[in-house]
């Protein structure tokens, strides 16, 4: 079995926590090769997204993408965001959440650190993931 | 309406993930005045649990305890650990997971809970590595 990653797991947790203390769930991203966001959003690499009930539909953390739908500027907008590249989950009100050391997408075509070259050809690579968590009140 | 802890949310999310990913999850606790576990298993004022599904029933995260029972030398017992008496929730097999702040049951004139202790004390489960906030994968 795929070792899982305990990232989205907590950003599942802050996610409820939020909605259940009637606070506003932001995601912070780092826009990478894979995300698909608005691009007129994003600022020095970066954008911040409401994620609340109210502003977004089909909402879902999956172990891999967070999935799903909202309104920008009128427009309807189908949004994928890389599990690797959030860099914090939190309520807007009072800044409670987690911040992330983000994993940058690793796009086809990069190779994987070889370590030797005698062993076997590795698994398909996986990103490292090791978010650290800050600002757990 | 009354602020909610992100605690018993994040425990929830170590716990799922543990379970998810076939790990055992542990729990090291803090014993303090509301805690009700069995005091021949307290080793300089803590006390490690297996809860993983197979050792424990009733299991539940609220707000305010965690709450279930388990066998300890034959016995069942029914535990009620305060969610400010956790200091961490973390899998068995590899140490990753969550600590926390402690933050003690204030109880004037109280006493902490004494069980029976015509039972020999067996060793208690030990965390192979001290669990960190900052060693989550």
């Amino acid at each position: 079995m795929q070792e899982l990653s305990t990232k989205p797991y907590l950003m599942r947790a802050i996610y409820d926590w939020c909605v259940d203390s009637g606070y506003t769930p932001y995601l912070t991203v780092t826009v990478d090769a894979l995300t698909r966001v608005p691009m007129e959003y994003v600022k020095d690499g970066q954008i911040v997204l409401n994620i609340g009930p109210i502003a977004v539909e089909r909402f879902k953390i999956g172990g891999e993408f967070i999935e799903f739908s909202a309104r920008f500027n009128g427009s309807g907008r189908e949004i994928l965001i890389p599990v690797g590249s959030v860099s914090a989950i939190y309520a807007r009100e009072n800044g409670q959440g987690l911040s992330f050391e983000v994993t940058p997408a690793e796009v086809a075509g990069s190779e994987p650190p070889v370590d030797s070259r005698d062993e076997p050809p590795p698994e398909p690579p996986r990103p490292s993931r090791k978010p650290s968590l800050r600002r757990v009140k």
